[in-house]
């Protein structure tokens, strides 16, 4: 009973992420993950959890950073094929994430890359999530920007003449609610949340914020590629950390 | 020694501004105001400080809420004048709220309503507001929004060949600092901050995140006024309470 689309099992959109994913310089690589790791605790003896792992590369530098057990849990068939393929020692299971109840053990780390915004339920999630954690432990997810998933007719830049981007075209940011878009494939299904709905779901689940994080392109990445100097007027992602407070 | 622009002093800025106070239309009235109490604890006995509290209304509705004693604290004298005049019950201090190190009292709930873009140093400046609050104490405040103090040109909308608002024209988001606006008259000078700045500065300093709030007009709001729809592509305010942890 899968509640979330399963995107990733289409091959079209599976063999374009695949592509994706692979570039060096992608947003992903370049923004996204080095602004994950560096909300790590140290994992050393920890029991990790990553929600929507995909191919399992996060899972692996988790357990490389010294985690005792890690799974990862992905809704994709294809994507756990692969997952399963390359990392022998981590445990993977098929699961729609957005309902959690089938983990019966607990957890001292959650992480979540890139995956939050394909789940309707943001507020339920969390709570789910807030119950598979021990006490101190934390959440750790990135997911794509607010501004990046608020247009309702999907993110646009205006361009000059000489096509140099003016401004990104804002729009729908207080709509919350079901975003239809095209991301490699048609009709990739995502949620748009504001900045005070995420905020305040992991509030009200019992979370407290300790990070959070806006990737900006380096000046390096600027100057290799003059077109990601439009990210400073809209980032990609957003980034949060938050801890289960000790009873 | 005023660090912050003191425009309030301005005999232009200040009619103008007296003016759109006077307006029950306003953004202020139908959308900040209302925000801002919902997030008021209950004042019964507390002792309260209003940061940049202009003419001193909202320290009049603390006090009647309860509060055992108000102090506002602003910039303008031109501003104290009024609130002296209508609000004798209350204490007034004229200071520049960039620098609080003159307070040598505590306090139970620190209210600032629409003053913090005017701080150049935020850190700095949530860390005074911290020393100054008793444990379990609040700092609730209200701001422009990151959307609408983020564009160097001064924000501004695209609209088709019938004014029909088409979208937010957003740029410079994640340029924090300073910002030369035109606000009834020309030169104001204001800070912009991304929500993680703004989040960030107010964990590290010790805050607990409770409460986040960025205000839409209501269904009777837009049906008086169709112009008001657009702050739903982007909000107007950005509204936080923050706890002081209990030791």
């Amino acid at each position: 009973m899968n509640k979330s689309q399963n995107i990733y099992d289409n091959q079209d959109f599976f063999d374009g992420y695949k592509k994706l994913r692979d570039n060096q310089y992608s947003a992903n690589n370049l923004e996204e993950k080095p602004a994950l790791f560096s909300l790590a605790p140290d994992l050393q003896g920890k029991a990790v959890l990553d929600l929507g792992c995909g191919y399992g590369e996060n899972c692996a530098e988790f357990k490389a950073l010294g985690a005792t057990t890690v799974l990862g849990v992905d809704i994709s068939e294809k994507m756990l094929a692969v997952a399963t393929a390359e990392h022998s020692d981590i445990e993977f299971i098929r699961a729609d994430m957005s309902d959690l109840s089938f983990l019966k053990r607990k957890f001292d780390v959650v992480f979540s890359s890139l995956a939050l915004h394909y789940i309707e339920n943001f507020g339920l999630f969390v709570k789910d999530v807030y119950s598979l954690l021990n006490d101190g432990g934390y959440f750790i997810f990135s997911q794509e920007h607010p501004l990046t998933t608020a247009p309702i007719a999907g993110a646009s830049w205006s361009k000059d003449a000489d096509d140099n981007v003016l401004h990104y075209n804002l729009t729908d940011y207080a709509r919350g609610g079901k975003r239809s878009t095209r991301w490699i494939v048609d009709g990739v299904e995502k949620y748009h949340r504001t900045f005070s709905e995420i905020i305040n779901a992991l509030v009200t689940a019992g979370f407290t914020i300790e990070k959070m994080i806006e990737p900006i392109p380096t000046k390096e990445t600027i100057e290799r590629d003059k077109s990601w100097e439009k990210y400073l007027h809209k980032p990609n992602f957003l980034l949060i950390k938050a801890m289960k407070k000790m009873e």
